[in-house]
């Protein structure tokens, strides 16, 4: 069991500001020395796209190469970094700052790759950069993002989209659908399997051992008691139930103009939110700076960026590494927790 | 004209922390040095529930002579705290921090007798202090809310919730109801009407002359191009161009995740938000202290904390006169504001 993790970054759509936060971040000699770092990308546009020359050494390597080296033939070491390499990417036809097919198609590669060296036992986690939902639809990929990606890959049945940034930490039951879908979409079994799910992860992925989640009603004042609407008595209560008495310390359903100053007060490791909105109006407006977005629900740690790909200041050196940071940090932090669970499990990693 | 406004306040439900933080706003000379003040209550409560002596002095007049007295019959007066008290309440049933029908009947008879004194013209504008639903329901009362009230009693066509706080100013398409039932009420005629009211309260009762308001989506991402929810396209999109040719500076619809964020860089006068907790959350996570409720659409001008009765503190003299006082000050600057717009246009007072 080593200390230091081995930390896989795909830098996300070349087009893109993610190779230049990934170079920039790597550049802080107190991130860089968090980790061992495999980054996927290339050493063209990664140079170009971040502060001229790179203030520290990697050495580069072919995919075919990394994908059949022996990964125990040499030690974890911190502050090292690979830049692994794909074959036959035209770089020129993707350029810089605009959607292309090439772009979205090497941006899947990339995460493919990484997930690869993951259930091979290569790396303890993956730092994922910012790609573009429309370049992935025109390479004819059918994954709205990343968090799809990762559960199809791993074969998982249900895995949820969570963010932490700032004074908070925040996981979706319903994601990228309307609100009319949403109403749908929330049900006992829905709410429950999201909230077995958080409760774990917290456990498990940030090393909480008794974690309070906080439940967001679905409509207004949690329903008034039924004025506004019946699906916290129908639905969400019922499941909450079921949850506690699994074991499971769950507060609410709680008003959700209320739930997040109760949250900063440190009231709750977790606020469950019930949709995409509902749960992001707060870390975008107070936390985006350093929010972070992981996925729960499959057997490896994941972190992300929580910003897009910026086409319009992409290549310009404008780019602020901060999210980066904060997701290699998380990430980090994560596989830590993870071993020391499995420790205290009795488990061998 | 006169100069320094008249200024009503209720304290709400007698037995929650109305009249303390009325007394605490009036205490702090800056405060009450910024209007006359005729306040809406009974010496007993006032009180006992502010820091035993209050620093001030204010002489107290029934409702009956308050209301035949000869409005201009003394000039107007910075500082001057008069208490209207109303025959026959039994303070002694109404108690402290609990809910009551006849701490509902008191709490809306206050209300009624500070309209009908801005009607007669004795008053420029009204604070509300905290009331209680459920006791307003139990005295037998339909309304269930201030804004409901003010609606009926100046039989205006279309009001709206509008919250201004911190960085933000927040007005709401719709109030009280279910998500479900949001869906419904969400149309082209609501959301024009509620832009327009919008534009017309910032022109008059901010002074803002040339407004930007900014409208949120009602799906995520404000619908993605109709991947997420089609009433982008259907509803919000072809109101926001009627508005516009109308000559009212409208954007978006914007996603109301990241919307809030450009509201904090002053890009706009105000967020036109679809739902509750949408406008809301932002609201009350961020600007929770100072936030104040206005109510837009009726002539007159009315503010409101932007708190409950907080029975569980009633009567211990913790209760955070912060609202109160932000609900004062805002209602001076739309007194004045009103007048400066109705000088502009031409208009006499």
């Amino acid at each position: 069991m080593t200390t230091i993790p081995r930390l896989g970054i795909t830098v996300g759509d070349p087009a893109g500001i993610g190779p230049e936060v990934t170079a920039k971040a790597l550049a802080d000699p107190q991130i860089r020395n968090l980790a061992e770092y495999v980054v996927f990308g290339d050493r063209q546009l990664w140079r170009e796209q971040s502060v001229g020359k790179l203030p520290f050494d990697f050495h580069k390597l072919p995919l075919a190469d990394y994908a059949t080296a022996d990964a125990a033939s040499h030690p974890v070491t911190a502050g090292t970094v690979t830049l692994v390499e794909l074959p036959d990417v035209d770089y020129e036809a993707i350029g810089t700052g605009r959607v292309t097919l090439e772009g979205g198609k090497v941006s899947v590669q990339y995460i493919m790759a990484a997930i690869d060296a993951v259930q091979a036992g290569r790396l303890d986690g993956i730092v994922t950069g910012p790609i573009n939902k429309e370049a992935i639809r025109q390479a004819g990929y059918p994954w709205p993002g990343h968090t799809e990606m990762f559960a199809e890959k791993f074969a998982a049945q249900q895995v949820a989209m969570m963010f932490a940034g700032g004074p908070f930490r925040v996981v979706l039951v319903t994601i990228h659908m309307s609100l009319r879908k949403v109403l749908e979409s929330i049900t006992q079994e829905r709410v429950l399997s999201i909230v077995q799910l958080t409760h774990q992860a917290l456990r498990e992925l940030f090393g909480i051992e008794r974690p309070v989640l906080a439940v967001c009603g679905l409509n207004p004042h949690a329903g008034e008691a039924g004025r506004f609407g019946d699906e916290e008595e129908l639905i969400i209560i019922p499941a909450l139930e079921q949850a506690r008495s699994q074991g499971i310390d769950v507060r609410g359903p709680l008003p959700s103009d209320t739930i997040y100053r109760a949250a900063m007060k440190g009231q709750f490791d977790i606020v469950v939110a019930m949709y995409h909105d509902q749960g992001l109006i707060p870390i975008k407006t107070i936390a985006f700076e350093d929010s972070v977005n992981i996925t729960i629900g499959i057997p490896a740690v994941r972190t992300s960026v929580d910003h897009g790909t910026a086409f319009d200041i992409a290549g310009r050196n404008m780019a602020d590494p901060s999210s980066m940071k904060s997701a290699i940090r998380m990430a980090v932090q994560m596989v830590e927790a993870r071993r020391n669970a499995a420790a205290r499990a009795g488990g061998r990693k």
